[in-house]
């Protein structure tokens, strides 16, 4: 069954649902779910709408347009999806494979929505795995030196081909603020602690140093600002006294994979509405 | 802010969401949040919306009869309540205090929203914490010769008190099938268990003996057959070898406060939609 | 059963766990459980071992003069507890009384070992539930100019009742390093955030504006510096984007009664053993 | 660092610990770690120990020998293991190759220690993979009819490789009685559900009539009564009423991954001690 999912943010006022469903009922849609609430401190309408296209009546291309003027007389930013898109992925890896492992065998099992079309490396440590799956490598190595002009090289192929959604799967390079600005909101980084907490380098050890319980992942958009994107998924596990600096690491590994998995699966599910610097999941 | 929610489940069709805010629009009433999915084996359209009552045109003790013509037109089942509303609750106990203590401070403290106008008991240990929190205390041995006869006595104090919602907070008595019926979905039980496993008398001992690395406990609604009624809420805690029977029944304790906690507070709240020996928690 | 209980530390070397068990050994001692290893960092030996007093030769009063013979031989640095002890607690207390209550009960039912001597609190309002469980409440508010006069007090009181664990129970106030200083290891906070995330005030709320997707709670022994004592327990729990900064607030306080709870009773049952800044818990 | 590992079950009495660290201490090993603990119920000492063996004087071909005699005056079973050793592992798989796969990463990154040295499966599917890690794939489709048969033919194999440990990672078949025996607390399987809720066929399904609000999977040694055999772990994730089956299946395979890869994890390390059809974890 395909679907079209609207994601729609605006002023709150009294309506607006009934607005929104009438676009859907008068053009014979049938809604799966609706997910809808008011962010108090702003008084924002915030909400997420699925309904059957097979009886829809205004033709695919076209809807947008249609919602267009709707969305225009209540100043409602949105956007429309189709279950039936297969959205294009790139993954961006460096030394550490059990992330990039993980996601190559969700998305050729089925279970993420979506296809890669890349894997890009400043190591070639993966070349074979990719291989594996039938996935292009792009080895760019960096250094301080020609790091801009291999973000280049990087933007032109993803630009050629069409990429919709980034996977910085411990991919250990900063990107320009030139790079993430192109794809706001399409870059998702794992990064291994349970932000705010130990943002930046060597997460794992300074919370080994600190002799927490707990260690954490957490999956966000990556904006300019190091490990302060809106935060998509995060997520823990215990840890004692006998466990050394490597039982951490293995022990977030295990983590970061599920977290990065989920995060990715909501995005490619058009389930994330990012505003204010935060996300609201309808999941 | 005075707000009404309605709860509703209806056969499936095209622009049910649609009637429903518009009635809501019509009338002037702002929607503080929605969420609406449907049943897809069985193609059942399930909602619940609150809104904001201060605008709202339709007096409230009008709106149910309002309401009635909307329902009656595609088949609903609602229910409709009003936030300020104060529920008036009965809590069951026997021997063990702990949930009955975690409701009453939970009670008191404005964490739940509600009244507790009674606790019931077959003994007499905790007479003086309910009159510290002072409320009246009924103690009703429970025999097998006089149970049938006890209950009738708890039934008509129940229903002189007008009671909204009972609680059985660790109550080791089976209700008859008559007490049962007077409150269908009205009975919320905490069961020391992660159900289906280990139903019935003694589950921590059961699991401790199959040697389980994860006890839980469940809540639910009390239907005739035992712990078989529709689950609200469930959560787990590891346990170890290291750990004994006391340490399960301990270790278990502060889940049953939690989980017991959790479904008073969803029933409260009016988010439990019960479908199918199956709760819907529109949390 | 009357159990002694050593908590040892020593620069590791070959023999110390059969020197160790020899002295019970060869005195009669069975030993119940014991758990040991290595900190590779800094080659500390670490351990903790409990056993039966029923068959043991020393009497409980030489025990430790015993001991000490071997451990000089060995450079360690030991504790003997024993678990007929009934440690004398005091609870200080503001305004937020959910852990005082959680507390209160866990010590009257037995669930936590020891006995609470003294209520401790800036404002009056749980006098009432001091007194019925009959433990005496002291009432001294605290201002910027009073304060070290208050606690000169407090520490007057503290030391007439013989206290042995000082829990602050979300207690509001920021003790002196006079104060500190004098209950090395020997006071247990509770903070409302996921240590190191969000030290200081106002938690919830940072956390709340940041967007995480899962707050935390820390007990921790309370040393100079603010929030920065050896961690003992931590949890989390999720939140969403419908949550308010009252929801964090309240789910949060379910986290901080039980991870306070499980810290005070792994420091009554001995179980703690604190090196380094850190916590070793032998649960 | 080669190390060794005794686990140790004995009747319980005054100064085993003392004899048995007395074996390690007189031929110069240094204990690395060492947990020790009585099960009440039975009165059984239950043990393991962890030794440097750079320093030792028993060669490691006599340390069995050697400790032989220690183990017969006090009635101990035991086992002992070196670090050195890479175990030969064996993985059987159906269909459902998320299991298979996951492990195969994690022996091929080191995270966990052995070899695998064959994959058995009755579905030709997942042939590729194996090649790609360069692991020997045996297919034997198996009816009602040839399993005794094919059976003795994977028996032979298994054989002539010496495996140590054979996974069922989401093998849809039910062993043997002749079979199991032959690999007693060697054969390790992943269950999709709690333990002991939902044993057998279909673990989901049953679990989605059910409205459980929480998932689980259990990695178990084998034994001849379905789904009975000692648990080693378990682990749960949330469900909610918008999840359909299928996502049950997804959210779990996440958990059957995680629980089958600890369980290897644990027993490759040396670290369970089968004991009353339960498992002693020293984690």
């Amino acid at each position: 069954m395909n679907r079209a999912v609207l994601l729609i943010s605006a002023p709150d006022k009294i309506g607006l649902v009934h607005e929104i469903t009438g676009f859907i009922a008068k053009n014979n849609g049938n809604i799966i779910n609706l997910d809808q609430h008011i962010d108090k401190d702003t008084k924002t309408f915030l909400m997420r709408v699925e309904w059957d296209l097979s009886t829809f009546k205004i033709p695919r291309e076209k809807i947008k347009e249609e919602f267009e003027k709707v969305a225009k007389k209540h100043n409602m930013n949105f956007e429309i999806k189709f279950s039936d898109y297969i959205p294009k992925v790139a993954i961006f890896v460096s030394k550490f494979g059990h992330c990039l492992h993980d996601l190559l065998y969700r998305f050729s099992s089925g279970d993420l929505p979506g296809k890669v079309v890349a894997v890009f490396s400043n190591h070639k440590d993966f070349e074979n795995l990719a291989k594996f799956y039938g996935i292009p490598y792009f080895y760019f190595p960096i250094t301080k030196e020609n790091k801009l002009e291999q973000e280049e090289k990087e933007l032109e192929i993803l630009k050629a081909l069409d990429v919709d959604l980034i996977i910085l799967a411990r991919y250990m390079q900063i990107l320009s603020k030139n790079f993430v600005e192109k794809y706001e909101n399409k870059i998702i980084n794992i990064h291994h602690s349970f932000l705010p907490a130990f943002p930046g380098a060597k997460p794992y050890h300074r919370a080994y140093k600190r002799g927490v319980k707990i260690i954490g992942a957490t999956s966000h958009y990556v904006t300019e600002e190091l490990d302060a994107g809106p935060i998509i998924e995060q997520d823990v596990i215990r840890v004692s006294h006998k466990d050394t600096i490597e039982d951490f690491i293995k022990k977030g590994q295990d983590l970061e994979k599920l977290v990065l998995a989920r995060a990715v699966k909501w995005h490619l599910e058009n389930k994330i509405l990012v505003y204010n610097n935060k996300t609201v999941i309808f999941e």
